[in-house]
């Protein structure tokens, strides 16, 4: 099973921060900035112009939901959305989802500024979470 | 007026690949990839989480539609989607737009790789709108 489905399934934990019957979004454990956050159909499915209808939707209208709130809970007025679709474009877990990524700061000329992934604490991880669900349920 | 309105309304050209009653896509014109896309509501609204819902529902509905006759016109099994929401992040243009980048070959280990952009020709584009038409018609 796909590790996105187990995380699904609570069988691999992870840094939730939003949940309805359709969709879920937990933390990026490799985050290229505070707050990244990744957006996942429960749905299984590689590509997204695979995805059954109804669960395109709800992804969608899930993004349309956070994108605010983990801004927000960085002070950040800007956010990359992105989606790596398909390997070639760089996605490692073949299970569709969305890159949510606050920008506090210009990410610069660059079509994408790379930023480098460290490792982060327990500790990190539970506060930013608990930082963007706090925003997520003032909505 | 904003370029991208100006484009929905046919006041500025634009290599146009496909259009309905509340979506645009267009070719961009400093493309990353051959077949880079631009998706837009023609609503004019600056970020994604303000789109009115029904605009929001009919970009990413369009999404749906496009990402895979775009990939097959340049025989891509892949792409990126991405979404520059706000000046911090990257946006240049102040009207919602999705970034649509086939990827026929591997982009390699980074998030994103860079791709340098070139002035093409008229003919360039003309070629390349030709081709994305013609998947999307078969759909």
């Amino acid at each position: 099973m796909c590790i996105f489905c187990k995380i699904v399934e609570d069988s691999l934990p992870s840094y939730k921060v939003y949940e309805d019957e359709k969709t879920l979004a937990f933390l990026d454990i490799n985050p290229v900035s505070d707050g990244h956050v990744l957006l996942i159909p429960k749905h299984h499915e590689q590509f997204i112009e695979k995805l059954p209808e109804d669960d395109h939707s709800a992804v969608f209208s899930s993004l349309r939901k956070l994108v605010k709130p983990i801004q927000d809970a960085f002070n950040a007025p800007a956010s990359n959305i992105v989606i790596n679709n398909g390997p070639n474009a760089g996605q490692v877990v073949d299970h569709v989802h969305i890159h949510i990524i606050p920008r506090p700061e210009p990410i610069g000329g660059n079509f994408f500024a790379k930023t480098s992934r460290g490792e982060k604490s327990r500790e990190y991880f539970v506060k930013i979470a608990e930082k963007i669900r706090k925003e997520v349920a003032r909505v």
